[in-house]
């Protein structure tokens, strides 16, 4: 049995989306251990924010750099860090770690500044360390299979790329509310000159090109903003000239009304396309040329290969399905925890399902059982 | 901070996909460890199980009996026992374990036979202990979110309940080729009398029980075996009659060719209907007599209340979300491992996005802002 | 070329959406002409309907016996009888016409009692006559696509059925309202013994039997009225066993909150399983046992073979295109009208596109030509 | 009554998709009649394409000018001219009949050239003649109801437009084989300069205008030939600015694989968005910013307004209804052929339902009150 990799936190302390993202995703798989963190420059806040993950007092750190050195000389020290802060800052952390020979996740978009990206790669690669950037969607089996598809051939030749992300979280000043996520994503100092562009325009760019593996030789492009006041972008439009000769569009807004997190891509080629709906991970279309759609689900026969190995459940059971199962778990543990408190529990709002449940289950199958084998009669249930 | 609950597992050796979902669901929200198991019968296997698990070798437990009672006597023993395995053994595990003071978490259907549900039943409160029997599909926000909306009147009297349960993997006699989820549940004397009813039936009858909140008074049953040679149902159809005089029909198949898990409920009231689609569970359709159908969504308004508590993700963000994210950290464990191993590391298959991608997001954020400050005009990426 | 089928109508004034669907039908491959009716048992407003469309007022008939014996002597008589009275005068007017010499297209339920439709059926085989009862359904091509495949044995050996027609029009007393088509269908007298029953479950039995070619051997089933005080059922409920072991249920409701004409049908064989959705009639969902669901589409490859002799358009145009067209052609009828009388026309609510739109497309072409020409800049529109 | 409108066609002889389109269209709401046609140069097929259309030999014209001549000489000529030629004739085509002082019906593009389309537009002005060109997808009423939306205000001020029209028809190179459609569209002196760009490109920016009423002030565009040897564009794509300040994007491509029609129109709001998807025109998707996705649907509230004057069915029932209803009376009309001819009708493939049909639905009827009334037991069909 394999280790596990131990990681620490730089940014994401409390109320943050990103940061629990991580941290669920690192433990869904039990395969990493968080073990000291740098969850806020304020050493008070780092050390409450710290315990709450259940960290040592003395891996909790104010400084970044101050981690970097001191969990080097660990002979625990951290395998790799995981940078979650605004955007602005990836660039000094990342270099801080690499520095000291320890591999990186980093948020994305990597920089702020297309020059400390090539720094970056240049340090990682001198390094020999890990460096992965989360862009997410690419980790969907059916993204995967979307890739392998196009490299096995199946869609022939690559005529057209369509991509899109369309959000409404900003379609009104929410940076103006105090709004935290909104609030360092619309100032220039934090996000960096990219707005939408940056927060998922680069989502959408990744995921063509994670999907097709063309590069875009030349792009034409226009920034809007839509709503008054706003330092940033809000919308984007860009046409694309693959190399090759492929052409494409992109669109990436966050004032698309009525759209939650809308990543569509649709990829057509000269023998067949397809179409990825991040909304509906679970399945990709599949349309062969004079061909019907095919639905294909993650999980299921022709969806093998990468697929397969990014699949943990079975098909028709949605990756959701954990987040079900999750809940059942998360309802029972308040359950015990106001047992051992001595208080009481809201089954209202936590129905869990009891004995009573499952004797009623029983109860079902009895009554089934009896009426079927009384010529399908009318029974009551015990 | 609240400790962790200690739990400990029965049944779901190597290979088993329920006992994997529990362990998952178990470590989601960090509010669990497992400690100990009784995984096997065999002694030598329950000890290898036991250690990919990461147990102390002397919390493997050979015997479900001895583990309850050495657990009980622990000073760090066991909070709650998880149930996994095949339906014969639920009753005698989980009356072992409560006689023992403890809790109880246990895959359904809850027993074999309904005297034992009662025994069960009666025990559980006598002893003042937890019981849960994993209907995971009550977990889903959005079937919370349907019960809460019955609950506040806005179905008005409900009339009809609409539920199915339908399932294609035994659509041929899969338990003759010594697949062995296949292989019990077609064994009356590990599953019981009850095939698909027992197994997918109890499911749909729990969740439309869970969402309405009505009982059953009356039913009529027919149960079909379609598969030649296979000893228990494989096709359940049944008419009901609900207390206070709604209507009813369920269906449960695993013969209905090209569905993998499709869990369906629609019930309709006086004022209004919802349909619920397990394969789809991040929304529910909600349709008010003569209005336009709402698709409401996990994470969005107007789904708030019980299906905020169960809600871990904003919308839009597939509760996939967290899978596709833990795929990247499994493809950096991955290649972590490779890297300690000094082996090579199959990034065709295993894509995660590195630092290069990161510095292309980088180029294409670089070359919309070039193309915008130019008039739109064509730039080519650095 | 063929002459034209001269038909008569029976039943069916002022208002009536069924008759205006069998004229449209007729109308729409110019196959027809409507010669004759019995619209009124009134003498007044059998002219007056009569002349509405069209007619020649000596063939407009306020009895139907009368009209029966008249039009079969004439040289230019009616071919046929259209019936769309309420369901009770089926039965007269059929036997009336057949006794003439008329061939029969009569609005199902064909009769109100099963020995009526004996006689009928006798009779319109003693007389050699055509005799058609509109099950509308079974005319979209992907209807017939369905039973072609079931034909061919694309789906194995038949398992089992799912048909259902839910709607929700009756949800409440409507037919206090003085609403015309639920007032006689809430009447015995002239709907007969069966409410729901007669009035769509006769549909989603004639759909299923239509696609799988098969008969049913017995059914067991229930009646509800959740309306108080209707009179008729405005709910069924039915399990089918077919001859050759395969089962099936049925589900027919007026009540179904949020359904506005939801006839579904679903087929599970041995080797494959069909949907189809009437609100949905262009596509029909076929998925082989492991494999992916095919979303066949009208028009396409592979639905040849019967699909194609029901289709008059092209794949992606949808049936309700020849409307959309219909209603240009409507609002250029109304504007001329206007003309003609010398009023103004609305065309705010009548927007058809006129020689202004067609400058612009041509604007817009001749803008995209110098933008391409001019390597993507920006250029305005004349 | 109204008497019928006179129509006359120019082109559009036998096999010609459009050309039937346009006469079915006129037919549906039976308030046009065609009398004359110009429907081919040589004079023996006009003769023979008119008398297929039951049209008076003595109006069969060879030559359009001849037509419009002689037609605005009769006093029972023509009201309007229907024009379904190639693109390049539309331009005298249409200047010849209004020379004559007769209404236009055009298909579109409406000219080749823009200063063309700037002399109908000033003649059919100056001579007060109605000119509609058949943008049909206007004709839809979910589009009109979307229009009303857009300009009631429901959108708040609009911000992104995206349109598309994608089919992959001409993803080969069709034009090559002797298809006339596709032979015709890819020749620049009967297609003007404009491939896709004309064929549906046009159809999509009078939609985005149609529905929004924004105007384009400035475009960026650029046209690609993915088809090797083909001479005019086969793929558009443009970026839009609209007075006002919207953005937008607008892609056309007759290479789209896996797409049989596919014309998609979302406008985004700052109050609310919508979707229109030519496939299922019987919906609109309306989404208030913050609220659930309403499924808005034809002939439901809140549907009304001019949907309601666009509508000729109830809810639930598609557009298709008429075709498929359409259909029984055609498979009725080729039994009468049948019949009167002597010869057997194959019922196989043209499966309308009979008596006999009729007369199992009174089975079914029967043996449903039959076991209803038997407490649901098991009856058997007679």
């Amino acid at each position: 049995m394999q280790r596990r990799i131990r990681i620490g936190l730089v940014g994401g302390g409390q109320g943050s989306f990103i940061a629990a993202a991580h941290r669920a995703a690192a433990r869904l798989d039990d395969g990493y251990e968080l073990v000291a963190g740098a969850l806020s420059s304020d050493p008070q806040r780092a050390l409450a924010s710290g315990l709450e993950l259940r960290l040592d007092p003395e891996r909790c750190y104010a400084d970044y750099a101050d981690m970097a050195r001191r969990e080097a000389q660990r002979p625990d020290g951290i395998d790799a860090v995981v940078i979650v802060t605004p955007n602005h800052l990836h660039f000094p952390v990342a270099q801080a770690f690499l520095e000291q020979g320890i591999h990186v996740i980093c948020d994305k978009p990597m920089t702020t500044r297309l020059d400390h990206a090539d720094v970056l790669l240049e340090l990682a690669e001198r390094q020999g360390l890990l460096f992965m950037v989360t862009h997410t969607y690419s980790g969907y089996p059916m993204a995967r299979h979307a890739r392998e598809l196009v490299r096995n051939g199946a869609l022939g030749d690559i005529r057209v790329v369509q991509v899109e992300y369309a959000q409404d979280w900003l379609a009104e000043p929410l940076e103006l509310t105090g709004q935290k996520q909104a609030e360092w994503r619309a100032d220039p100092k934090r996000a960096g000159p990219a707005g939408a562009l940056g927060d998922i325009g680069t989502h959408a760019f990744h995921l063509a090109g994670f999907v097709t593996g063309l590069q875009v030789d030349q792009l034409a492009a226009e920034l809007t903003t839509f709503v008054p006041g706003r330092a940033l972008d809000d919308h984007v439009q860009v046409m694309l000239r693959y190399q090759g000769g492929a052409r494409g569009m992109l669109w990436a807004s966050q004032v698309a009304t009525g759209s939650a997190n809308r990543l569509q891509l649709r990829v057509f080629g000269s023998r067949a396309a397809i179409h990825f709906d991040q909304e509906s991970p679970d399945q990709l279309l599949f349309t062969g040329l004079g061909e019907a759609t095919q639905i294909v689900r993650r999980g299921a026969t022709p969806a093998g290969g990468d697929a397969a190995l990014a699949t943990r459940l079975p098909a028709g059971h949605p990756e959701g399905y954990f987040e079900a199962f999750a809940q059942l778990y998360r309802d029972f543990s308040l359950a015990w925890q106001a047992r051992v408190a001595g208080l009481p529990f809201d089954t209202a709002h936590h129905p869990m399902p009891t004995v009573r449940d499952g004797r009623q289950g029983m109860a079902f199958i009895d009554a089934v059982l009896r009426s079927h084998q009384g010529g399908s009669s009318w029974v009551t249930l015990s």
